[in-house]
C-alpha cells in the first residue's frame, strides 16, 4: 500500500486526527495546483529530527515560497550540511555526564559540542567576518544577513543555501535567539566586528508579498513566533490566509499563539472565513512525512 | 513510496515519535517472529473513529491473541456491524440542537440515536433473552457473555463474532460501564430478567494465559483499565511483558496509569527491565494505520 | 490572602484557566446551596498523590452524595488507612534498581511491595474469607461487596468505611480491574473461596439515583471509567446532569471520554444543555485542593 | 486558611504538580532570601489574561531584575495601562461573528479593534515619531527603543515603564513578531520614517548580565523565544542557571524548546547539574496566581 492510498483511507473515515491529516494533504494539493503563495513556517527541533530533508525537498521542488524560521532550525540545519551530526540517544540519559561528554541534548537527540565548534562557529565566524568586510558598516536586513550567509556557504544542501538558490524568500526573526546571535555577539566583542542587522526591516518585505499575491496559504509546523510573524501580516489587510495546515501537539486552552486554532485567526481578520484549514494534533515528526509522501505521489501522477 | 518504506526512513532518523512510531511496528514485527501472546488493548472512541477495520484485520490475521476493550468500542463497532453508521461532522456543532435532532456527537463523529436503538439496543435485548432462557439463571463470566452474544450475533464482521471465531480471547471487564450495561439493567428490570455475571470470573483467565506461554506483549491503544488490566495480570508473577507498543496522548505527569511510560511498569514488575518497549505520542487513528499497513508489508514479503 | 480571596482574583479576570478554577468553586457552591446531588468520579492515582484527606474531608463533611471510583483509588487509599506508605520520589529514578528493591512507583511517588502485602494484600484476604463465610455463596453487588469490607475495616480513615459511616454511595465498576480483584482471584483459586459479585447490578442502584433527585451533578477528576459511568446513567432518562467540573489533563482531540468537554455529552442528552459547567485543564493536585479550599472558607462564613 | 498554608500542604505530600507548585514557591524565596539575579520570562498570552497586575507586583517591588517577554505580552498590556480593556468571552463565538463586529478572540478573551487602534496604534505611531526625531538616524538596540518608550507612556502601571522605573532589564528579542513590529512598519513606509533598530545588539548586555552575576536564576512562564534567549546566554559560558522555574502546558516530546525539561538544558551546560530547578505542569494563569500570594505572604512575615 502506497502512503497517499493510505491516506486516502484516513480521509474517507475523515474524522479524528486520520482525518485531519488526510484533509491537510487534501490541502496542500489544491494549494499547489492554484498557485497559491505558500508560506512554510518552522519551529521546534525540527531540522536535527531528521524533517530537513523533507523540507529541502519542499524548496527545491518549489512547493513553499517562503520559509520562517526559528533561528535554531537553520543552525542545526547548516551545522548537519557542513558535515555535523545528530544521533539518537535517548530522554532518560543522565545529562550531567553528557555535559562533562560535551555532548548536548535535544530530548532524545545527542550532538557533540565539538561538531557545533567545528561545522558550525568557526565557518559562521568567518562568514560574518567576510560580511562585514564587504558591507562596511552598512545596515542590512536578517533577510540579506541570510542572503549574504548562503552566498558563502559551500553546499546547497542546506536551508538557508536552498532557499537562496530556489528563489524561495527565508525569514527568520528570531535569529538573535540562536547560535546566529550568539556568534554575532563574539564577532562583534572578541573580533571588533561591526556588522549591524536591523530587527524590523523584513517586515517591509513581508508587507509586498502579502500584497502583491491573490491567495495564500500557510502551513505551520510547531508554531511559536514563525506562526505569528506569518499571521499578523495579514493582520492590517483586506489580504487573508486562504489556507492553513498547522500542526502541533500545543494546546489551545493555554491561550498561546501556537495551540490555537485557526478560527480564532479568524476573529482577527488573519485567515478568511471561510478559509479551507486544519489542525493535525500530532507531533511533526509523525504527521509531516506522511503528508509530503502523499503530497508528492499525488502530483507525480500529473 | 509504500507506508513500509517511510516508516524504514522515519526508523533512519530515529528520533522524535517518527522514530518511535517506526520502533513500534519493528516490535510488532518481532513479536509476529517469535510468536509471543499478544495482547490488544482498546480504550477511546477507536471503532467509531474507523479504526474497526485495522482492529478486525489484526483478529482475523490472527495478529492478536487477546482483545481487552472498553465497552463502549465493543457496542459502537457491533451497532455498525449491524447497518448502523457513523457520520463525519465537526467538533464545532451547537449540541443543543443535536440533542434536539437527537444525534450524538463523539468529538467530530456524528451518530444517530435511532441507530443506536434499532440497530443496537433492540438486537441486544433480543439477544439478552434468549441468552437468559438458556442460562437459566446460571452465572456466567464477562467472557462467556460476550462468547454467547457472539453465538447470535449475524455478522463476522464485528470484533466480538470475529473473536469468537478466530480463537482470539475477549475481555471487556468495563462492560457494565456500556450500552451492554445499561440494556442489561433495563433488561432484568423491566423485562424481569435474570440475567448475572461475574465480575471477577475473568481474572482466572487471565491468570491462566500468563502463566501458559513463555513470552507476551501489549499493544495499548489508548490506555484506560484495558491497558491496566493487562498489566495488572503480571503484577503477582514472575511472567512478565516482554513487549510493550503504547500509543496515547496522555500525559505521565498525571500519574494516571493511560499516561504512565512502561519503565513505570518495570518497577511493579508487570513489564521486563530489557522489554523491548515504545511510547507513540500520537492520536491513535493517525499513528495505528500506519503501523498496520508497515506490519502488512513486511510479513506479505516473507 | 486566603485561598477564597485568591480565588474571587481569578474569578475577576475570569479567563484561561484560572477563570475556569474560579467558576468551579462558584458551581460547587451553587450545588451545596441548592442541595444537588453530587457525583464525585476517582480517576488517576490520586489517593497516593495525598488527595485522600480532602476526598475524606469532603465525604465526611456530606459534601458529596456518591463516590464513583476506580479500584486502584480505594487500594491506595485504604492500604494507607491501614498504615501503607506513600514516599516522594522522582520520575527519573531507575526502575530496574527500583524492581529490585521492591519498591513501585507512580510518577514520583513510591511505595514498598511489603506495605503492599502487609497493609493491604493480607488484610483484605482475611476479609473476603470472613465476607464469604457469611455469604454462604450468595451473589452480591460490587455496592455491597465494599459495604462488607467497610464493615470489616478498623478505621474510619478511608474511603470505603467513610461511604458507609456517612451515607455517601460508593461505585467501583472497575473494581475487577485492582488489587481487590487479583486478591479475589487469589482467595477463590489458592483459598478454595467462593465469592461472587455481579458487574450490572449497581446499574439498578444508579438507576434508582438518578431517578429519585430532582437535580444532579458531578465532579469529575480525572476522567476514565468513573466519569463514564456517571454520565451514562443519565443516558436513556429526562433527567440530565445539572452541573458538571471536570479537571483534567486529557485533550478532547482523541475522542476519548476523559478529555470530552460536557458540551459533548450535552448532544447526548446526559448533560443539561443550560448546565452550569466547566472543564479545568489543570492536574488534579493542583486544582482539586484550591477548589476545595475555596469552597469550604465560603461555606464557613454563613 | 491562606495561600500559603495551602501551598504547605501540597508540600507535605510533595508529589505530582501539586508538590511540584510548592517546590516552585520554596525556590523562589530561595532566590529572593539568596539575592540571585532573577530572569522572568514571558510568553502566550498572559498579560491579557490578567497576569499584568502580578507581574507588575514582582517588578516594582524588584522580586525579579529582568524581564524577557514577547512583543505581544508588551502590546497588551500597554494597550491596557492606556486605557483598553480585555473582557471575558468564550471558546465557543463565532469567529466569523467576532470578525464583523470587530472584535479579536484569544482563546475565551476578547478586545475591540477600535481599542487596539485608540489605546495602542495611534499613541504608539505618536511616540515613534517622537523617538524618530530625537535619534535622527542614530541605530539604537531593542532594549534602547523599550526604554524611549517607556519615557514616553503617560503610566507606570505598564510592564514597559515600570521596568525603566524600577532598574529591572526589559528584553523583548521578538519584538518586531508583534503590533510593534507592524507600526514600524507602518510608521517607516507611510510615515515615512526613519527608526532602525539593532536585532542583535542587546545579547551583549545579556552577555554582561551574565557574567557580573555570582548565580542566577530563571522563572519561565510558557517557553517560547523568552525561554531560549535566557537560557541560550549561558550556553557559551561556565556560568550556569542555578535556579529554574518552569510553569507550561507544553510537552517534552516535541523535543521543541518550551516543553523540555531544565534537565535537558543541564546536558548544554545552560543550568546547573545540582540546579534547584523544578516544572510546573500547568497553564500559567492557576500556577503563577499562587506562587507569587504564597511568595507575597513569606516575604511579609520577615
Amino acid at each position: 500500500m502506497t502512503v497517499n492510498e493510505l491516506v486516502l483511507q484516513m480521509g474517507e473515515a475523515g474524522v479524528f486526527m486520520g482525518g485531519n491529516l488526510a484533509k491537510a494533504v487534501d490541502i496542500y494539493e489544491q494549494m499547489v495546483k492554484e498557485g497559491v503563495y505558500i508560506f512554510l513556517t518552522l519551529a521546534g527541533a525540527l531540522t536535527p529530527a531528521g524533517m530537513r530533508k523533507i523540507i529541502l525537498t519542499l524548496i527545491k521542488k518549489r512547493l513553499v515560497n517562503a520559509v520562517v524560521s526559528t533561528g535554531a532550525n537553520l543552525v542545526h540545519d547548516t551545522m548537519e550540511a557542513l558535515g555535523g551530526s545528530f544521533y539518537q540517544g535517548s530522554p532518560y540519559l543522565d545529562d550531567s555526564k553528557l555535559l562533562n561528554a560535551e555532548v548536548d541534548r535535544i530530548y532524545d537527540i545527542l550532538v557533540t559540542e565539538k561538531d557545533f565548534r567545528e561545522k558550525f562557529d568557526d565557518p559562521l565566524l568567518a562568514i560574518y567576518a567576510d560580511i562585514d568586510q564587504r558591507l562596511n558598516g552598512r545596515l542590512i536586513s536578517i533577510n540579506e544577513l541570510l542572503i549574504e550567509v548562503a552566498k558563502r556557504l559551500p553546499t546547497s544542501d542546506c536551508i538557508i543555501k536552498a532557499c537562496y538558490e530556489n528563489g524561495v524568500k527565508l525569514f527568520s526573526p528570531t535569529i538573535s535567539d540562536s547560535v546566529f546571535g550568539l556568534q554575532m555577539a563574539i564577532y562583534n566583542r572578541l573580533h571588533k566586528g561591526n556588522l549591524h542587522v536591523d530587527a524590523f526591516q523584513d517586515l517591509q518585505e513581508m508587507w509586498d508579498i502579502r500584497e502583491s499575491h491573490d491567495k495564500a496559504g500557510a502551513i505551520v509546523l510547531g508554531g511559536g513566533v514563525p506562526k505569528n510573524y506569518v499571521f499578523q501580516s495579514f493582520f492590517f489587510s483586506r489580504k487573508k490566509l486562504d489556507y492553513v495546515i498547522q500542526i502541533t501537539l500545543d494546546r489551545p486552552e493555554t491561550g498561546g499563539l501556537s495551540g490555537a486554532p485557526p478560527e480564532e485567526a479568524v476573529s482577527w481578520g488573519k485567515v478568511k472565513p471561510d478559509a479551507n484549514k486544519v489542525v493535525v494534533v500530532s507531533e511533526v515528526t509523525v504527521a509531516l512525512p506522511i503528508i509530503v509522501a502523499a503530497l508528492l505521489e499525488r502530483l507525480d501522477k500529473k
